[in-house]
């Protein structure tokens, strides 16, 4: 029997890269395309001058389907979607927002379209709009999170029960047994953010990538709560997050302390101190510098 | 093969009852054991002359193993612990406390032990103090939490590759496809609460069993992190809760706030108001009042 997935994207294993903001640039997501998942190019950090590079590049670097994250919430998206749509990029994942109006467009011009969701509620609303793929995604991922802090475990069964297209599963997704349990739990495909955020081709800073790769297992928090929850590695700026979060910070006082450009500061210039560390649970698990190629290996043997 | 969890604790199913407060006495304990898992008198919630009438109850009702579960902080532990001395309950779960004085005590009167834990680091502890068996509890779990907020599916594949004795997988467990699911992630066996504290032979309010079977998904919250993470239902008190805390309450005032026998007000009496509902995540699954028997039937057939 075909894999939903595969068949959908038109690929060999039901593998997504997640698109996250600073490490999913055309090298990565050509990476995993060219082994047999689908790469996303996360929009979500990008200029739309950088993410018509990456498309470009992407494209050069793999015949295989590939796609874009767009994060729907962003300032510049009508200019994102039309460079998207010129480049005829084949596959969309969008998320932070109504797929309502994005969908329908993106689909007439014969993109395959998949959203983020975190519960099962906006799960069914993502099918009653028309997408082709619903990512339902758990508590444990990195970066930005759900309200209901729903688990993978838990989430998974039941938008299972509540949907009749294509699910992907993701949020704690990093070794084999999780990989296959994530089916087991009525998945038809993964996505894996983490892992592939971590690994050679993912352009994130190496101080970065080696401070995950050492973290402790319980060393993320999810905060921010009441401007946008978000999972991170708990460092100096964490701490100070938590401490103002303790005492009674509003969501002004937390947008002051977060101030701009944080996530580049700490993903993609390497600051471990001042930055914001975006990462999943499951960090702890991943230990090893490996290759695209060599995560396949592992999941698929 | 023969399942090490059955074999340890000597019953048919590699399924435990979790023992929790005003839920489980005697009639869900023996219930579940007499089905061919193992049940747990929950002495959290009970003086010790209570548990007496409760163990020397569920031996009548019941000649299948069963055991106590027993939170190490209890103020009268020294009463409770000569108590299942005395009475020779062959099986005790002890949690939220060191395992290490009451494991030797206990295995030295020929008693098994499995002891509960959030974390790979405590369970290495767990192995170290000599206990038989490892509870691994994730974030999605009712009541009482760890401070890590690791999830079920980020917890078991770690803790897993730590220890070498049985792991028994607890949080979000419900369904036929999450019970399947603890598997593969490793864990040889499951204890389940949510769905037991909701049945027939629950000795929780009625009230309390229905609010959680038509609960929403996504309605519990983990609040009261300042005194000890708690899993609840998000109604009237925690809504209280969770608006002291964003105000900065602190952990003095959130104990005013929870006062005393705020959790027996909620589940044991119905108080649906001003009652502490501990529930976990999964609840939103479980909608149907079953009996014990029901469950073992959805879950091995």
């Amino acid at each position: 029997m075909e894999n939903r997935v595969c068949k959908l994207f038109n690929i060999k294993y039901p593998i997504i890269q997640g698109g996250m903001v600073w490490c999913s640039g055309w090298k990565l997501a050509s990476a995993v395309s060219n082994n047999g998942g689908l790469g996303l190019i996360g929009a979500g950090s990008m200029h739309p001058d950088n993410l018509l590079h990456h498309i470009r590049s992407c494209k050069e670097a793999t015949k295989n389907p590939f796609g874009v994250n767009v994060p729907l919430l962003y300032p510049q998206i009508d200019e994102i979607m039309e460079i998207i749509l010129k480049e005829r990029v084949p596959i969309v994942f969008t998320s932070a927002g109504s797929p309502k109006k994005w969908t329908q467009i993106l689909k007439k011009e014969g993109v395959i379209v998949a959203h983020v969701v975190s519960s099962t509620l906006f799960a069914k609303k993502c099918e009653e709009a028309g997408v082709d793929a619903v990512v339902a995604e758990g508590f444990e991922a990195g970066g930005h999170n759900g309200r209901e802090e729903t688990t993978t475990f838990c989430l998974i069964p039941q938008v299972k029960r509540a949907i009749s297209i294509p699910l992907i599963a993701a949020g704690g997704i990093s070794s084999r047994e999780s990989y296959l349990a994530s089916f087991v739990l009525g998945a038809d495909g993964v996505q894996i953010g983490t892992r592939f955020a971590l690994c050679k081709e993912s352009s994130a800073h190496e101080l970065f990538k080696e401070r995950c790769r050492s973290l402790p297992e319980g060393d993320t928090r999810l905060l921010l709560k009441k401007i946008g929850p978000t999972r991170m590695v708990y460092n100096h700026f964490c701490e100070q997050v938590q401490q103002a979060e303790d005492m009674g910070a509003s969501a002004d006082a937390l947008r002051e302390l977060l101030s701009k450009g944080r996530s580049k500061k700490g993903i993609f210039e390497g600051d471990m101190i001042e930055g914001q560390l975006e990462i999943g649970q499951i960090a702890s698990m991943v230990t090893k510098e490996e290759r695209v190629k060599d995560i396949f290996e592992d999941l698929c043997r």
